[in-house]
């Protein structure tokens, strides 16, 4: 079965998370037709489209069929057999997302992916009550802001059919992102959990006054994060031995298990006054700079590290 | 006490971290006595020196100051009386450092600062043997290679004196490197155990075929790494809380303990089979890709961002 080409996409919830969707969607050619039972959530995702326009890479679009190209509904009900992808952003609650997936599973035409940006909950959690076809039902959580990073965690369910999961990594392909798949549900998925491990040390370092927690940020930023975000820790260690990984084990194995065990004994506990600790090194840092400055460079250097690794593999 | 400009720096050892350190001194506008006890050390030097010329950012001398300010001596015993500084990248042996450290602090003036670059030992281990002056003595730990990338680890021991850590602090930004202070001696470090705790945790979720190797590195490279080369897991945090680290704590704290118990639930052991289910998993995605291209991809694209980041923050 191949599934028909994706032209119309329906995002539900237009928070950060689907208004930036939605500007990826429409900046790549596509229709959108989009809800969101907040008020004054149209105008909203209007403002959001024309101020981010200028940083989404690659578009394939003038601004104005950008911003012509989608259609704010009040119930996506009625359109939901003009709709070849859904992607929905809900609040985080399991009762809301069972109620919602069995709705969308029950009225959309059987063959049509329905992908949620869920961080936190798997689907196998919130299909339940979904009778119709919940094998085209999967996770594609998105790396804050999707029209901007390229990551994409697909994260199919026990019973998602393969030609579900082979449509939505292509679909996020064809869209010029990086979808990787997980191949079974894991709390966090991959980037949280990657994200949790980094954090756990730091935090453990910060508080035991190890090191500051702004030289704990330049650590990364100065040195490892500027390598990551090139190769990842796998082709580090692998490049690291010379082009060989058992290479690299065998010789910084040892070391590694050694640095491992000392974490291990100086791990952090986040139920104790170690975090009221690690609060306040973290606030005698951050309540001294400036904190819009950082975002908004953040940002800039962002747009244009893409960009410019985009380029080097092209 | 405020110790002399430093004008000439003393380099031991020139191996990949060796001759790295040379090329950014002599870039800098500063003079290097270099030794080396290798043969052909010399000649190799000079063609590490002329290959990596055009990487190094804001060179402040012409390549031909850059070529000629360096002399390579069999002995620096002669000169270590027209040394400001020493850095030390010797081999990681305890026995060696011991009696290359105690002939060092016995033959160089008082005041001069010996840096050492090692990566495993801390300098309370091979300072033993050190009569005069083992104040002056700390580990300078660069990021590879320090020309390129401006991560140093500054760790001094016990003794080392507040006057020698801020010398070695301001020399270091002085070169435009980013300096962080570690405080305390610790395994590993800062920037060696946060890349071991995303390791450990990368080689669980491999290994037990949650993600493939290739996509465990994507989603770094993707998502989590472009973020880390601009701002730290701290920073993240506190950006993530609308700007406070307690109000990201309280939201998404409880999650990160979740995550954080299953990573426990799944912890990679390094003497288990499972490390040879990881070797194959990751020899699969290595053996079909060009290494050295990616390498030099990354080396290319890595000069840029470093270029970037630095006009982005003047």
């Amino acid at each position: 079965m191949t599934l028909p080409t994706i032209r119309t996409v329906g995002v539900i919830g237009t928070g950060v998370i689907g208004a930036s969707w939605t500007a990826l969607f429409l900046a790549r050619g596509l229709k959108v037709i989009v809800t969101d039972p907040a008020p004054g959530a149209d105008g909203k995702l209007r403002d959001y489209l024309l101020k981010h326009w200028p940083t989404i890479p690659n578009t394939k679009v003038t601004q104005d069929e950008y911003l012509n190209n989608f259609k704010f509904v009040k119930e996506i009900d009625a359109h939901l057999g003009d709709i070849d992808l859904i992607q929905e952003n809900g609040p985080e609650r399991l009762d809301f997302k069972r109620r919602l997936f069995a709705h969308l599973d029950a009225n959309t035409p059987e063959h049509v992916v329905i992908a949620s940006s869920s961080s936190g909950l798997p689907s196998s959690e919130f299909i339940t009550e979904c009778k119709k076809n919940p094998a085209r039902i999967l996770i594609g959580h998105p790396f804050n802001p999707p029209h901007l990073v390229p990551l994409v965690e697909v994260v199919p369910h026990q019973g998602t059919g393969d030609v579900y999961v082979t449509a939505a990594l292509q679909f996020y392909r064809s869209l010029g992102k990086d979808p990787v798949l997980v191949k079974k549900e894991t709390p966090g998925f991959i980037a949280n959990r990657l994200q949790a491990a980094v954090c756990a040390e730091a935090y453990s370092l910060v508080s035991r006054g190890v090191v500051s927690a702004e030289d704990l940020d330049k650590t990364v930023t100065s040195g490892l994060g500027l390598r990551w975000a090139l190769t990842g820790p796998i082709m580090t260690n692998t490049l690291g031995g010379g082009g060989d990984f058992n290479c690299f084990m065998n010789h910084l194995g040892p070391a590694l298990k050694t640095w491992l065990e000392d974490m291990h004994r100086h791990e952090f506990d986040m139920d104790s006054q170690d975090m009221d600790v690690l609060k306040e090194r973290v606030d005698e840092w951050t309540s001294q700079v400036n904190l819009k400055e950082i975002e908004e460079s953040r940002d800039k250097i962002l747009v244009g590290l893409i960009k410019s690794k985009t380029e080097g593999s092209a």
